[in-house]
């Protein structure tokens, strides 16, 4: 099964959508964020009738398991370039995300151009180390499903040998090199482990709040360059800034996550 | 008339809640984004039940003139110790906002301690330069209703001049010391000039699209250290990221936005 099968929405005619949470997704029992995400925008952007989802937020109500989903989307407004469409994720049992976004076919924008930053250096993704799940459930099962190639100086934690900077770095394509969609941005926005995993910090669960995704380039086909990083652990939350670049050298996605702090 | 009583808002005893979009809150005409944002924060908070909103995130649909408004929170989901709650804020003709929070009582929550990150240096208040509106319309009319003062280095682009760095630094408060509430703080995160007022590309209308919110402590009293900055303006779009510390010196807000680059 592809990540476009694995995230296929249908309308139900009457602006409902159905999908399916596949089995082999999950972190632990519960399937990943990102890939959640994914589900939901594919029912977000075709009820908006815009390619993209250009600003996407989504609030985490409740861990999500295999089985069926329903997506509600509702048309905010549609304006000349834009489209803004809010909608509501479930279970059979109950609500698992809302979402806010706004669409757009973003290639047909222009404007200016000036970057002050450069994508991550990383090794050849043959120097980087092939993330793989383990039957002891870490790296956990979705990790069977995506292709993510950690920079050997981030990876040390899976031996237990966090770095102490809360910061992974690595290279992301799907299995079979089957095409980096956008939605397969937003899968990708939340595939690496928590920042603070490396931090030198207790380790567990950190459980993803809100997570906002900036679309910002349509992907040239090939690997991803990735780059997560958090700055401010305190109050019980912490921050998680993404960043993804294609091969061309070109941001394609940035993200902000605010995440729970594990229990110690 | 202080801030407070400026993005005061009444429940109708249903569930909606009406305020104003007072005058002289606007930039050439419409009403700031950080304000508009503040004032359908009180009545998404009230409606929450909770104290605080820790994460928010609003969509831009129409420009915002003085008058009455109603904002109309529904919740999503009542949590043991978050509730997220969705609204929509809108004038007697149209939608102005949509939104989507989550609320909490945050100073509750706890947590180890890691901060990668320093506020930015500023000299002294009386050294640096305040800003004050124009009969001319611009600076705009929202800075006789604050009280920002811009660091030097930054403040040359009101003489023409402008540095060439997407970056404004500054202090902010509320004129006669009035308390800087939470809802203060999202006034903040939208006072400052575009970042891109300052990068010699066009200036010009740079719409806010998306507007999302950190909440990440309570203010001590005084002035807020603040700092704007954008790294990415290309494809007709550009982000700006802010950080509002205290005067104790912890960052108590983190935001960033999706605008729309100026037309040349």
């Amino acid at each position: 099964m592809s990540f476009r099968d694995d995230t296929a929405v249908e309308d139900d005619g009457n602006g409902l959508y159905r999908g399916q949470v596949v089995d082999g997704w999950d972190v632990v029992g519960n399937a990943n964020g990102g890939y959640l995400l994914a589900l939901a925008a594919r029912a977000m952007t075709e009820a908006s009738g815009r390619p993209y989802p250009m600003v996407l937020n989504a609030h985490y109500l409740s861990p999500g398991r295999p089985g069926p989903v329903t997506i509600a989307p509702e048309t905010v407004k549609a304006g000349r370039r834009f489209t803004t469409v809010r909608a509501r994720m479930s279970s059979a049992e109950k609500p698992m995300l809302e979402l806010l976004g706004s669409f757009a076919d973003i290639a047909s924008l222009e404007g200016p151009q000036r970057v002050d930053a450069e994508p991550p250096e990383l090794p050849a993704p043959e120097q980087c180390l092939r993330i793989e799940p383990s039957d002891q459930g870490f790296p956990p099962a979705m990790l069977g499903k995506i292709d993510l190639r950690m920079h050997p100086e981030d990876a040390g934690f899976y031996e237990g040998k966090p770095s102490g900077q809360p910061l992974f770095r690595g290279w992301f394509r799907l299995p079979d090199r089957e095409r980096i969609d956008p939605f397969a941005l937003l899968l990708a926005v939340d595939a690496f482990p928590p920042t603070i995993f490396n931090a030198n910090l207790a380790l567990g669960w950190c459980p993803t709040l809100e997570l906002t995704t900036h679309l910002r380039g349509i992907p040239e086909p090939g690997w991803l360059r990735c780059r997560f990083s958090t700055r401010f652990i305190s109050g019980g939350l912490l921050e998680e800034d993404g960043e993804i670049w294609d091969e061309s050298g070109r941001l394609v996605a940035q993200s902000r996550q605010l995440a729970l702090t594990p229990k110690a």
